[in-house]
């Protein structure tokens, strides 16, 4: 099947319409319109090459939504019109031991990624969501469940799960004492998702600006983390810290926060942290630790979970030929909070 | 009571016979003769103020071994003649809720340790082992089960702990797959205790002869960290690495080394470390952490496990007075794995 899409041709390219052939159904494969994409960070740095493995002609996006156009002979668990939702994923071995633990993110023999990967039986590119249509196995398709708003829920496929992943990993809900570092698409999930399992919340923030929107978030507090006395009150005291900041940055002024076991996870920035000072380690037995996204089970109960609690992120809905502009204003950080390309923007006839 | 000990005058003076007075007892406090002090690496960075918190003079020691030779009136668990021992710490608030849990090692209003600290009651110094009595009240003093040889018992009391109380917070036991980097005083024991747990215990080391000694200490395997094809086929292979370097040092490439949701731990260096790249923490939901030294309880129980398990540090037995010359070869590495002073060789009345 032919689809129209949006790539980048080389690492210095704008993206611009591409017209590509999405595979002939297998018999356990789902195919589904896109109806939504949302606009990851990691987009823009594997559209730039920024990590030097891109190839090219790239398509991202890797928090789609959609519906189902059709399914293959062997498919069961979807039918034509159902929404569903693709994350980061598409493919893994489903055979070693942590495929069959659920945790696919974690595959042995490395998942295939939704786009920027190689599909593991033709070895054909993988092309992302910034495109009318997709094919994708079954075992990687999600269930939007219903009443979850489709146009809202895209980001949850990637911003949602990697954020939701940690939570859940190291127990926050009720009583525990969750920090978030950084506000921006990872963090206001990070922020919705601990409050929505109870957790008490704290939003870490250089400015003392933030509190409104902390607020609005579901955050219990504010902790201005160029306020030195109040850094120096809050020593100890969180079980948890979500790092989402998207650059290099030393997080040794997070660590003393941590109370007794406590653990700051990474889940932002890929490349070096700067150097670390042992002692807080050592003396409260404090832990640094990173985390990817989840497994499929865990994004589905992430997804189900959202529709029960209404959690959705904040998103600013998109046109299709808007993605360079977005993509500008996003190393800008001007975006509260994710970007969603409406895909219906896209002309399947002209990719206008 | 008037005692003797040797002690560090000032940051560049060697250490040299000194009297001082123990405290009369009060009724919760046991007093003992040292029979035995074990020669810790964080003696030597005290007497010379590589911390820059010493308190002259300074008598250092805390692996203490000895016998009862009074106790209060109000102490019900030590009658004299019993032998027993005291580690890093001496008292703690006993009221917070690390204490309450019998992690005084992290007790909130910090733990006052054997020696460089100051008592909760008078605020007068504390002295440490390299000397002849201690007095130390009820709930800091540990009972050296019987059967466990006196003189080689005292590196437990810090070394023992300090390896034993991670690799239980992290479950070592059978099954899982123990890595040990640096085959120190702390190292040596990492390897004792994890293999005595049931652990596969495999230890790190830059060059192949190591094995033997690995081998004879308990490890099952030598992992040679310079040979990079070794390396590779290790990577993901350990659920817990106890790091016991106690220099600065790049732990980068053993991180990868860890399986998804394993633990490097610090136990050994103080001060900063290299910078670390995040990828393998994100990829593999790798953490880094530091633990202490373990709580009273705990401590007793490595204590009564060691006994039972018939384990013990590998010891070289000194003298008082040649303590300036085993703080010279301890800094070289030149000691498989720890002095232990006899301290019958410290004369009571001349201090030679």
């Amino acid at each position: 099947m032919y689809t129209i899409g949006y790539a980048a041709q080389h690492s210095e390219a704008a993206l611009a319409p591409f017209k590509f052939e999405r595979r002939a159904l297998r018999p356990n494969d789902v195919a589904m319109q896109i109806l939504y994409c949302g606009v990851c960070h990691s987009d823009l740095h594997q559209a730039r090459d920024d990590w030097g493995f891109s190839r090219y002609p790239i398509v991202p996006g890797h928090e789609i939504v959609g519906r189902v156009t059709e399914v293959g002979s062997q498919v069961t668990r979807y039918k034509v019109g159902d929404a569903v939702a693709v994350g980061c994923m598409v493919d893994s071995c489903q055979q070693c031991d942590q495929c069959r633990k659920g945790e696919e993110q974690l595959c042995r023999e490395n998942n295939t990624q939704t786009y920027n990967s190689l599909d593991r039986i033709t070895h054909e590119p993988t092309y992302g969501g910034y495109s009318k249509h997709l094919v994708v196995r079954e075992e990687f398709v999600l269930r939007v469940p219903d009443g979850l708003d489709l146009a809202k829920a895209a980001p949850l496929l990637c911003a949602g799960i990697t954020t939701y992943s940690p939570l859940r990993t190291w127990n926050a809900g009720p009583g525990s004492r969750v920090a978030v570092i950084g506000l921006g698409g990872l963090g206001h999930m990070a922020v919705k998702l601990a409050a929505g399992l109870g957790a008490d919340v704290t939003v870490l923030s250089r400015t003392p600006d933030k509190l409104d929107d902390a607020r609005a978030l579901g955050a219990d507090k504010l902790l201005v983390s160029s306020d030195a006395k109040a850094m120096a009150a809050a020593r100890s005291s969180f079980d948890l810290i979500i790092d989402t900041v998207p650059v290099r940055h030393d997080v040794s002024p997070y660590m003393s926060l941590l109370d007794v076991d406590g653990t700051l996870v990474i889940v932002g920035q890929v490349g070096p942290i700067d150097e670390q000072l042992t002692v807080p380690f050592i003396l409260g037995r404090r832990r640094l630790a990173g985390s990817p996204i989840g497994g499929i089970a865990q994004t589905q109960e992430m997804l189900d979970f959202c529709a029960k609690k209404n959690i959705l992120p904040e998103c600013e809905m998109i046109r299709m030929d808007q993605i360079n502009e977005a993509f500008e204003r996003m190393q800008r950080s001007d975006v509260r909070y994710r970007f969603v390309i409406d895909m219906a923007s896209l002309d399947d006839t002209t990719g206008a």
